[in-house]
């Protein structure tokens, strides 16, 4: 199922969602660039319970931890538990785990604008926490560092991230793929970077 | 067990949080109050499925429509999957249903600074979404009018709802109760709120 909830509800909200995506202007990293610097003194957080939180003193990971001498497939999405396109968008990832890995993918990551214990239980829900590391980035310094934020209040969701993916080495990124709306998983799948790697 | 996750971590950064809480300014909302006026044009997104959320076409719910001509119990808390204490508040209004009903309440409501699909899903884990409507408050617009809103950021949270809970008839505030902290339970719980009815 190509087509998103997003779209066949055909709602005013959506479309003015929709109408407001395709005049966004462009993210602020692109092949070549340094995804670290890009976004400095920013941390993303690992999704684990509450208990886990407390336990971790609520520590955080620097963007460099995650990226430093490492090849990383990193995926963006609206947020968790927002139906059949998120739902869509990491399954593929994690279906497929075993050929990034024989690419030598060190790790496949999944981010959205949610707090990690959100992050954590969705998930545990779709059955992907073994396979993909998952991080939210509760406050969106990470996505507005990279001009990856959008306005999807019409979808009572509030400022979150492009669905998007990029291929980044050593925190270089290779390639990134930003769908021209974020109902749409046309250039940001799993398959699409498999082919990209 | 009354004591919280959030307190016996001990860490600088929940410490912080508390101290912080420690010197907030109080609600806007006293006991008199009219909930409806202190949150004009406001409305909360009814936690449901993201699907469910298309085919509504995002609808959202005002506040007058939610306590017009009603006795209504309200509570509010940091957010969904926030640990021992978000389970512990919401349960013990889960079980005393029946008690308030008794007394004559419309609907125990339970609301937080989260997205409707995540308080859905939430609301489904804790098995009480047929015992309480719960809502979310996805932009904050809600708590930020009634001066209920803190800063949870070193908890991982951003901003989010102090924990709180109140008695509310045909709109009019007749008993509020706001914890000191958000890691406490000691005057939001329903077993309080049932002794104020």
């Amino acid at each position: 199922m190509a087509s998103c909830v997003m779209k066949r509800a055909g709602s005013s909200a959506i479309q003015s969602v929709s109408a407001a995506l395709r005049i966004r202007s462009y993210a602020k990293i692109a092949s070549g660039t340094d995804i670290v610097s890009a976004a400095p003194n920013v941390s993303l957080q690992k999704a684990r319970t509450w208990d886990e939180g407390v336990d971790s003193k609520f520590s955080t990971t620097p963007i460099k931890d995650i990226f430093k001498d490492k090849k990383v497939v990193i995926f963006g999405l609206p947020g968790a538990y927002t139906g059949v396109c998120s739902s869509k968008h990491v399954p593929p990832y994690k279906d497929n785990i075993e050929k990034f890995k024989a690419k030598g993918i060190d790790s496949v990551v999944c981010v959205a604008i949610n707090d990690p214990y959100t992050m954590h239980a969705w998930a545990e829900k779709l059955q992907a926490k073994d396979a993909i590391e998952f991080y939210g980035d509760f406050d969106g310094s990470f996505h507005k560092s990279l001009e990856l934020v959008t306005d999807l209040s019409g979808a009572l969701l509030g400022t979150r991230s492009e669905r998007w993916s990029a291929y980044v080495v050593d925190g270089k990124v290779k390639t990134l793929n930003v769908e021209e709306a974020p109902s749409d998983v046309k250039v940001s799948g799993a398959d699409t970077i498999l082919g990209q790697i």
